[in-house]
């Protein structure tokens, strides 16, 4: 690994503090924001998130606020879902796309009110893709990036962390779903989600003042749970199927061909500019989807770059996520695969980067 | 300095085998690519880069392409430059904003002909805010990333270097202006250009393959002239006033606070949407505006946070690069100050993170 230089560009968050207090190892870049990777190793952090709980800066998830009147429209211009249904207190999966159906992001929308929302988002600037769209059909909506930082509790302890900081009522929460709850006197938005599929809550953090403050209250009411700092993990994220922007798609890809056709309403989403591209998708599907990709043999380096995979001499697809899991000890791995290789139980190879050749299973589900 | 976690999501570039294989030290993520920024250490790449010839994989400077008969409408659209004069095998600065004024990008702009131009990007997703305005504003217009990755050839011996592997004809190529010139039979660009003040070019390396033939080239061709692999260099670039999108200014900026009104046409510049929200600054003038700022005592450490400029109790401003300069044997630095304290040579303090106070003072100027 090499090493990273710090610049004002990369920007610190209001639990960096804590993030460096408690030992971060590592780090990636992520909306131009510091992410940490691993705080003991990604094994002991992994098996410790399956266990416990963990605290994680995840201001990284830079938000996207919409607000005003044509709010609400301008929403479902970005996405394929039909939104109509969606009410105030509601979080949702929406996979955004430009004018062709290529995937710009896969935020949840934070529906506050009729007329408020927020993206969170992963890893492109797409506020600069939402201000465009507005200024082009001239709506009236304010659209800007918040001083709002998501702070994730993770784990199967996560609700009784929660519980002890933010009172009872929180464990009413569904998944999914937000509440208003007070900390400090302010007033924050704590959804039931995150990334990881071990439980847990993400809470709007809305305030750079207020970070040291939360972070320093979960540690402190979480000590006889064993409450650590994390992050997203790699081997977690990838046994639950957790995709990646960036790494597992981008641009070139429509949602259908990430998995992610069940939050496409393609008929019904009238407004969205990519719905002309994506009708005929819907229609006849994809020609090529995510897949689990078990990998044999030893430990597998990190993957930084596409892997082919092979059918013979021809190429079938690309792992772009891979990692030894210790608990189904095997490599699970994230990839893109041809439907004529997508069966599962299909066997493929797998071309590591200096030339050995592995073979692979290709699974229609995750691990988790 | 921390480490980074490698992922295809952090691409590598076509020059990345042979920036490995020269031991770059560290990284940065710029437009989420892996860019370079110490090779042997930054002060002997510094005095390496004044002395002889560097090669750098700047190919973070992502191309933004415009195609089509509305090309030059959109150019214009988002820039307060006024673009009626330009030619094709020119570049130029463009400050480019959003419809407050606000800075989005602050890149080179090549003019490949009428209807077809580069934008050659600092960090910022700028493809998103040029495709959002154009769908918008239904232009007839392809926007799109071409497989494009500049190499340049920086340092005092940058010329000989380049003449030795395109030809002597590459020496008439004036300074932002671009020719095309062969190499294994492909069309490249070339452009006397780059984050330096040393000299040098840039090539728009147009095609993935042609990525190491061409580093190796010019490294075979330069070894009698001490050619080295290099990256921007932070001394250097501070030295020479050079900003850096990200780390000195950013949306909360108008161009002219950045010191880049002389880039501004705001008055003839129309159809650029942030043209209405310009006018009053461009007649009234900046308010804050960046600056060259020597900081004393002895060397500063790497500048990951804004650093408050302070005039007794009040903050004048904040310092957002810095670095010490063996040939001015002072710490330089770039920071934005306020009015009441711009003028050459005020005296202001600078808070360094801890809470040191260091003297320093203003200048109107920089150094190279």
């Amino acid at each position: 690994m090499a090493l990273i230089s710090p610049s004002r560009r990369l920007r610190r968050t209001p639990f960096s503090e804590g993030v460096e207090a408690a030992g971060a190892k590592a780090y990636t870049v992520y909306n131009r924001m510091l992410l940490p990777t691993v705080f003991r190793s990604v094994e002991e952090d992994y098996r410790h998130l399956k266990n416990a709980v963990q605290v994680w800066d995840v201001s990284v998830e830079r938000q996207v606020e919409l607000r005003g009147p044509d709010a609400g429209k301008l929403m479902q211009m970005l996405t394929p879902r039909d939104l109509r249904g969606m009410l105030p207190g509601q979080c949702a999966s929406v996979p955004l796309v430009d004018e062709t159906g290529g995937m710009l992001n896969d935020p949840v929308m934070v529906k506050l009110s009729e007329d408020r929302f927020w993206i969170s988002i992963a890893d492109s600037d797409l506020l600069l893709w939402v201000k465009g769209v507005a200024q082009g059909f001239r709506l009236d909506v304010l659209v800007d990036e918040p001083d709002v930082s998501p702070l994730a509790v993770q784990g199967p302890r996560a609700e009784d962390l929660v519980a002890r900081v933010f009172g009872d009522s929180i464990r009413d929460v569904r998944f999914f779903r937000f509440g208003h709850f007070d900390f400090m006197g302010r007033d924050l938005v704590v959804a039931r989600s995150g990334y990881s599929k071990q439980g847990g809550f993400e809470i709007y953090v809305d305030g750079w003042d207020l970070g040291m403050p939360l972070w320093n209250a979960l540690m402190e009411a979480g000590r006889d749970l064993d409450v650590h700092a994390g992050c997203p993990n790699l081997i977690e994220r990838i046994e639950s199927g957790l995709l990646s922007y960036g790494n597992d798609m981008d641009r070139e890809n429509t949602p259908h061909e990430c998995g992610l056709g069940r939050f496409c309403n393609t008929q019904t989403a009238i407004g969205c500019v990519g719905r002309d591209a994506l009708l005929r998708v819907a229609k006849d599907g994809p020609t090529r989807q995510i897949r689990a990709i078990a990998i044999e043999g030893e430990a597998v380096p990190l993957c930084d770059r596409p892997w082919p995979i092979m059918a013979g001499q021809s190429q079938v697809g690309q792992v772009t996520s891979a990692a030894w899991s210790p608990d189904f000890e095997t490599n699970v791995a994230i990839g893109m695969v041809r439907m004529t290789h997508w069966d599962p139980f299909t066997e493929v190879d797998v071309l590591l980067p200096g030339g050995e050749v592995r073979p692979a299973t290709v699974y229609a589900v995750f691990w988790n």
